[in-house]
């Protein structure tokens, strides 16, 4: 720090809690101590959250006006400074409040030191964590609706596509393409409207809490909570500085939205796989091999599915943190901030990447149906027609179709492709089966029901889903 | 089994999917598949969804109306049944639902088999499960509102009581008690609040979706999910039985909870040794020693704290089990019951204990306060004071007042005991600052911003929190 | 309880602490702490443990020789009668230490008071725990031995079987089905290292540690420990009591396995899927559909796969639960059980399953053989032969091969199958690239570097697997 | 990258693989897959495996001898080079294998591409990653050692510093500071052991292993093997690239450890509170607060304990990317690195903080002393007494002393000060305790059971922890 006299002298009492301390830290705890190296991320929530105060502070004639005035175009002049050059990272002024408050010094002299009146940092940190996380959540919300709509988009295109559906990884019944990727999209929905909740929880303001107990300063909550978009002050001082229910929130809300991409990630690199090849990944989300020259590889879609196992794991991280602290502040807190920026950060591009390549994959029709055609998909549609046509009860009538099923394996065949003869030679009741609706087309077709793979039905939901995209009024 | 005259023939192919089958299952399969061990709690769910499902089957016409009362009377009785004796594990009956439909055969034969038309056990299992999530909701929904009354009752009585406020575990400013059990009450309101969040989400009827399809029987899921209660039936069919979103929610919000308790119980386990004194527990809420007479142990604290652990890990085990599973269902998902059900006994005997203990605690007040003289808890008040009447920047008033403690503590003197000549000794800016608000309880009563410790505010904001149970209209 | 005549009184002053309690436990506090419904299961160490206590109570002459033998043979006893009946389980006996005491008074009277001299619950349930936990280790050795047995059979028979080797679920060179199975042996091998590991650090008594200070009796920790197959005494009383890292390590190691099982989990259930086609499951590890007549389910597997993620989750939840606890014993401690006890289940049912599975699945070698025909598996080879034949640099022969990948793909073929006219084409550098090892069979033969997939190398390492099981002497 | 000329050129094909490919990636695909912005850190490790990697391919005579020689002079070019100035962060250049490839053509052309000459990059990341963390834990292990030291030297001096011992976090027996200290010990000496085991099992060399297969050039994996000081080569291929148990083994020895410093992080924080005061931070192990002049916070200790969460986070999030991985090498396994790094940082950082810190605070013995005196510690020593000189059994003698704690309590007194009549009037049978060891001294001197707090088994213990320090030979 070439522009500090005091940076040559070691260790430095800390300018900002000096006054009772002879000596300065060990090396030791101010490597543990300093937050600057990533809460140098907040800097621009922190400078929104100091112009606030001061303005509060201003208007409520708790500091003089021109220092007040000063404070708020010293701190508008570091944004513009910091938004072209970035923010300084200096170690020793230990977190971004400190460098803050000490740029800010530097800038405009002692007046500066009015800034902290009837704050501290506890109530700081906790506004400007706040913030930065609704901007979060606010990134990760256009970048969910950007995805459902990607999936809406295609699952239209392919309402009548037949992709054989899977229970246990086996052929299970024939469904469309289309309600397949529909499922996704109510996970993707759910996703949001978690995120919308936790947003809407988390956004009460903490400002005027001060270190733990509230201030005598006849300050304006109020005013700092809506200068800042939040609903309201927080309504309990102490709670205010020691809870971080919101980062836990965010976490969570991170984690469902990450094992949903997850499961979808796993598809993908299973359909991309030869034996099945129900996609094609183009070259832009394909990798290569250094050894292999044939390779095309899925790691988006690998790396969308191993982000979910890591922010599982900052979720149980940061709760396992939080766990049996008493109240009010502690240290232990500022272990907040990065396990929340790694996820951030992962499932970030987790969601892009997973747009991107929703959005330019190749679904291979032919290969989709030929699948769909193996395994007798169509079985229980057999047995329905049973209960339907000849009034056997269910149980009776599966068990019927099952030895169907038994006999078609035995021959090497399809239940779709016996003949009458065949059919009532396994058993007389089978006799008009052929009539039943054994065909992929004909099983899907006829699954009308609300919610099913009819593909009038999903060409409704794709509608539907897109509309519920728009927030409650 | 004594009454299952099959159950002799080892090993047996599976009723309710034998036909296929020419051999029963290997003994590690059915012992590793069996689930009636633990999904039998879901026995008066699983009765309720298949009461409502053939009420709908007789209602559409789908099966003979004489068949859909002998069902529902047969699972009526079943209920009377189990709830008199219990219900009955047979391992061999693999599951609930499988129970569920033996005993329903057994007691109004073929018929019976009738009841799983246009269903499957995905949707089944899906059904009953949710209904059972939901009870548990509701059961702890009651449990925190008790829990939230008895800090707001407590919290009322003790508005004026002072207690040494904490950061670090520091003596850092004095508060009131009743304040700081607000503080925990309004994270118990959150906790309210994401539980009935959870709820709301929960709340559709997979019933209908069938294996993963849909089905082509003419079902009516609006009548099903109404008759279970539900807001009304899932979107997606594939989505309803792959979805288990539900049950992260709730183990989160029970996780969310669970960290809360434990932050209470750490201080009740501080504050309850020896060097704190600051509650005892009465003997009905103590345990003692097998080896040591003397001894008080704060056992349900203890657990209470060491619970949260537990409760945490069974979320991001389930994230585990859940990350990367292709849809539509996968067995991996019968892994969801058990974390389910240990969380909720977990939690609500956590609930339980924290809310009596809580309850029946005596808080010696004088030790608190005899705690909170000691650390010069006002030196905040010292330097805000020296802001308001000297006009000091706060960083420069801060400084004076730390040196006034580290000149205080140096002569083994407390600060709010410092005579007017010493304050002037210590610099000359200090002088008249035996004015300042040096005294606990002028500390206390000055803070009143809104979110404050003074009394007056903590007094009304017991009332505003017990008025905040009341759910929104 | 009827045989204990004050079970009517309620709520009882524990008999073990309640020399100065007047009153007796909250129902919630009686609830939460008692902990006979899971730690039952320890009642075979409980005894043992007991009893060597006792014969060296006897040795030293702590205890009058008739009281020690009379305790003996009552703990004998004991062992019989619950061998044949079951512990008895009784909530207000709290636990089975409580248990064990009250059961052997009520057969030998008042000398049963003498067993307790010179220990306390705390020394014991550790060394209780840590027998049992001994066992589990046992029995889990034991299983991934067998385990480890079978791979290596299979292996040694299928060391000629062509297999498409994956990365990244791409098709990327051929190898073994051998060599594949023998990966999953090494990765058994390693958990079997971690598990002996893990018993050697755990082989230490607690016994004689007391509540947590040590004792003034003239006990002998030498002899304790050796009667209970211990390598000795642990070294530090206040660690004997606090320390669960034997739990840690337990479940640490048993998570490890079950990530192992899991990847292998994961392979049957995509290798069992029609597509694939590589595995076809016997009836007797298949599960059936209760809806769709045609299913052959993996169950085993995807409950193996579901399971590592709860064990997973357990050892999270225990640490979080071990977190941050001052010494010596607190309760919260007793939250080690219930997650190792689970765990063990689980892995118990997950190796044996798998180890089943494995040996009674079926390989379809020309599935597996058609699929590694697919893309392109020897690119790498084709490099390789340019750098050995044509001096080419790696970097350069790998551009070349990719450039022949994509000629042949565009043309629908196989690079295998490529005409040398057609290879010259490509590249006048490709000349004489017929002879390359681009068959599956000359590449697989060809990679005979140690570790490597060539068949002579595979059925070397099976032997060796073989013979790496046994113990280090 | 100002010397790259393609750089340019939007989107580039890359160039390890690009041979196959008509299009560049998708920029959401490279901002996922780039790792050089973590993997930089491998960089020393990675040259040392070149390094290692060119001299076996020189010494078999793959490659001609003067490009492998200067391959190895331009790898150890680019060693000091970016020792001096730091590794180059290129995105377009992917990782760090990629960048050193990069950095070694330019600087001596073609000969660089032979380099790769029999490796993949799968078994390249696996060695240098394997290497990385071989460093992490022999670093590890010397601050553990450290740590070990500096707690047996205190331990020493404080063999006779009374201490109440505590369970439940109540008043128990005295103890003395030295016997608690010398239990942290333990739990560091097994975490000693943890990590030189994880390094034995990870002492094998994957290189050689090539993608998957192993690889047809002849090379001599031994060699490479002791080059980098392994122990030998991995003996599966495919397991070999497969395979991050090291990772896993190394995240759990870690967590470990947090875990044991964690509970030593809340004693600390605890025992420096004012009402226990048992230890006093110096300045430079103190930190201040930005608004209340007068804290002395112990924030190094709670990051320790924070961190301790963290670091299990890290762990379980590792883990459940693991889960259910499909053979061989997956592209999640790139997420591997991060959580490593990460926990290395953070561990180190809490062992020199701890070490540090106790190495430097002050122990109050005159408060410790005190508190040992409150409580009736010595009531177990009556009891003890009693089994003694009286000959009760000791479940009676149990009762008796917790009497005589309750008659104590009831008239404000502790128990060590009763006098022989008041003895006497609580119950005849007393007569003589007076005589008890009922003094803190003589308490802590009786307990010389091995593994007891009695000074000079303290003493000896000292001696003995550093005595095992010194690895078996």
């Amino acid at each position: 720090m070439a522009h500090d006299p005091e940076a040559a002298a070691p260790p430095p009492v800390n300018r900002a809690w000096g006054g009772r301390f002879a000596q300065g830290p060990a090396e030791a705890l101010q490597a543990i101590n300093a937050s600057i190296g990533f809460d140098h991320r907040l800097w621009r929530h922190d400078l929104a959250g100091s112009i606030a105060h001061a303005r509060m502070l201003e208007a409520t004639g708790i500091i003089p006006a021109d220092d007040a005035r000063a404070i708020v175009a010293g701190l508008e002049a570091l944004a513009r400074d910091w938004d072209a050059e970035g923010v300084p990272i200096e170690p020793d002024l230990e977190d971004i409040h400190m460098t803050v408050e000490a740029k800010l010094a530097q800038r405009i002299g002692p007046a500066a030191g009015r800034l902290h009146t009837a704050r501290s940092r506890n109530d700081q940190v906790a506004t400007s964590f706040r913030l930065w996380v609704r901007d979060a959540i606010d990134a990760h919300l256009a970048r969910l609706e950007a995805f459902v709509r990607a999936l809406a988009t295609r699952a239209e295109a392919e309402a009548d596509t037949i992709l054989p559906g899977f229970t246990h990884l086996q052929v299970a019944q024939p469904v469309t393409l289309g309600h397949h990727l529909l499922a996704h999209a109510e996970a993707a929905l759910r996703d949001i409207d978690r995120f919308r909740e936790a947003r809407r929880r988390l956004n009460r303001c903490p400002l005027g809490s001060a270190a733990l107990a509230g201030t005598g300063f006849p300050i304006d909550r109020d005013m700092t909570a809506a200068l800042l978009g939040f609903d309201g002050p927080t309504a309990n001082s102490i709670d205010a500085v020691s809870d971080r229910d919101f980062a836990l929130d965010y976490l969570f809300c991170a984690a469902q939205t990450a094992l949903h991409l997850s499961r979808l990630a796993e598809e993908i690199v299973v359909w991309a796989s030869q034996p099945f090849g129900f996609v094609v990944l183009p070259d832009a989300w394909s990798t290569g091999s250094s050894i292999m020259p044939q390779k095309r590889n899925p790691d988006a879609a690998e790396l969308v599915r191993g982000h979910a196992g890591r922010i599982l794991g900052l979720l149980a991280g940061l709760m396992a943190t939080l766990k049996a602290l008493p109240l009010a502040y502690a240290k232990d807190l500022q272990d907040d901030k990065e396990p929340v920026f790694t996820a951030h950060d992962l499932l970030d591009l987790s969601l892009a990447a997973m747009t991107g390549m929703l959005a330019e994959v190749t679904f291979d029709r032919a290969a989709m149906r030929r699948a769909a055609g193996r395994g007798h998909a169509t079985a229980t549609d057999l047995a329905d027609w049973l209960v339907r046509t000849k009034g056997l009860p269910f149980r009776e009538a599966h068990q019927l179709a099952g030895r169907a099923v038994r006999w078609a394996e035995a021959h090497g065949r399809e239940l779709a492709e016996l003949a009458p003869a065949e059919l009532v030679a396994i058993d007389p009741r089978l006799e008009g089966a052929e009539a039943a609706p054994l065909s992929l087309e004909a099983s899907v077709a006829s699954r009308t029901s609300f919610g099913g793979t009819a593909p009038q039905r999903v060409r409704a939901a794709a509608r539907a889903v897109l509309a519920r995209l728009e927030p409650a009024a």
